[in-house]
């Protein structure tokens, strides 16, 4: 049982946090933080927290737990505000999409690294704000917990019990790894996406070309109305893991128009067959998983 | 009223159709033509054809309507086969992905250009065979024909009210602004899934990746589950106007990576948020219709 736990941003991912938390019933209370007023009313209402504040110093003073839940963009100035503000015994954590520039913003604030454990669910929906929040987000979900060097085991194992009571399944890897690995399985396709969708609407017959697409398209591009602000930070904050899954998947991408060039069908259909066995494999493997 | 309706190639779509008519009793027989008895047989069984035939002259020759329903790239053997077995009064159709293609298989059989409606049911899943199968596909959505000149408006209007019996949607348009379009809207998206799972399928943590993969790279990818041998025959059918479109979306690419690289924000931001507005309105248009 957590004493009070302190949401940095009540948007999807704090505010169904909050939710899962206070369902379980396994902390007494949640402090929300936000700069938006409208959102931590919201969140009020929706019984996700508490205690609403919209200064920052006050909203941590007291707390044993702190999540900050803000574009990875934004997470150096929270931890700066907060730095001198957190009671000692509080351990701090994040959400964030990529870990090692979190983690860089986190030392740079002087605060102590044994009480930062840097945290990201794989879970979310192409919406976001605390109006698409929910208690059961997390449920059957990974969440990577990237340890510190610093970090005690028993540090660990709060922030690890706290997202298992939200439902999630906890595993851990190190910060490099964790940017690698997300850049290729999740970062790249994004970008993809939003650049698809850029390239399309930059086409003559824009209207027309919307107005014929099927239910492939509106999968492949459902990830393209994500939040941008998000997005623009992981692209960034990501780039040196980033850049070379881009530029593979570039050199992929030229082989296979030379290959259509060429009329090269054997190439082609090397790269078509162990797309689709992959994918039905993986596919597979998820729905047992579920 | 359709008297006989010969569907060569009981798949996903020749099935569905065979199955929409007769549930709409909209012809008196349908005759099921394929190379492999099973999908005959199961095609049967589920109602779908009431005459099955593995010899295509024979299953042609007493057909008021032939519907070609085979992958793009056997359309011109089938064609072949069909010519001077076909009765004069007949009309042709077929349900390809290309136009262009497949209207030039078509004249090269020799066989009547006013008797050969060139269609395109905008309608699938990455499914694909007979057991998929199912009467509402094409409910609500877009049939593509692309008459030829030499078409009369009644044989137009024969194949027409087939497919409003089918429950879909009728358009209009060119045979090239047809190959354009698709390009765009559905063919270049499944070869950028292709090529993705393709990328990261040869990624040395490739057990991870896919561990770690969340919703957004399930839907993104789900199209990567396509039959393979009907995704290369598009490919290589449309390569004229796919070319510009991948090599559009390449150049695209780059200038993201490019964006990155230097960590210019603002160009980032504008291509993001142009995806996410666009969308965004798309989503919304498409909610409306259906």
């Amino acid at each position: 049982m957590i004493g009070q736990i302190t949401v940095i941003g009540v948007g999807l991912i704090g505010g169904s946090l909050a939710l899962a938390l206070k369902k379980a019933g396994r902390c007494r209370t949640v402090v929300g933080y936000s700069k938006t007023k409208a959102s931590l009313r919201n969140a009020l209402d929706r019984g996700a927290i508490d205690r609403l504040s919209m200064n920052l110093v006050d909203a941590v003073k007291d707390a044993d737990v702190v999540v900050a839940a803000v574009p990875v963009g934004s997470m150096g100035d929270v931890f700066q505000a907060m730095a001198g503000h957190v009671p000692k015994r509080a351990i701090i954590t994040d959400v964030g999409s990529v870990k090692g520039a979190v983690e860089q913003a986190y030392r740079a604030s002087g605060m102590d690294p044994a009480m930062f454990v840097p945290g990201h669910p794989i879970a979310g929906t192409e919406k976001s704000g605390v109006q698409a929040a929910f208690a059961q987000l997390f449920i059957d979900h990974k969440v990577i917990l990237t340890p510190l060097p610093e970090n005690l085991a028993e540090t660990v194992g709060v922030i690890r019990l706290m997202w298992q009571n939200a439902g999630a399944e906890v595993v851990e890897m190190a910060v490099e790894h964790h940017d690698e690995v997300l850049a290729a399985t999740s970062h790249l396709p994004h970008i993809l996406a939003f650049n698809l969708v850029d390239c399309l609407a930059h086409m003559h017959e824009q209207r027309e070309i919307f107005q014929f697409a099927a239910g492939g398209f509106r999968d492949f591009t459902r990830i393209a109305s994500s939040d941008t602000k998000m997005w623009l930070d992981i692209s960034l904050a990501n780039r040196n893991a980033l850049l070379p899954v881009l530029n593979d998947y570039k050199q992929h991408l030229e082989y296979l128009i030379q290959a259509i060039e060429n009329g090269d069908e054997r190439k082609l259909k090397d790269v078509y067959d162990n797309a689709k066995l992959t994918r039905d494999r993986y596919g597979c493997d998820k729905k047992s998983e579920l």
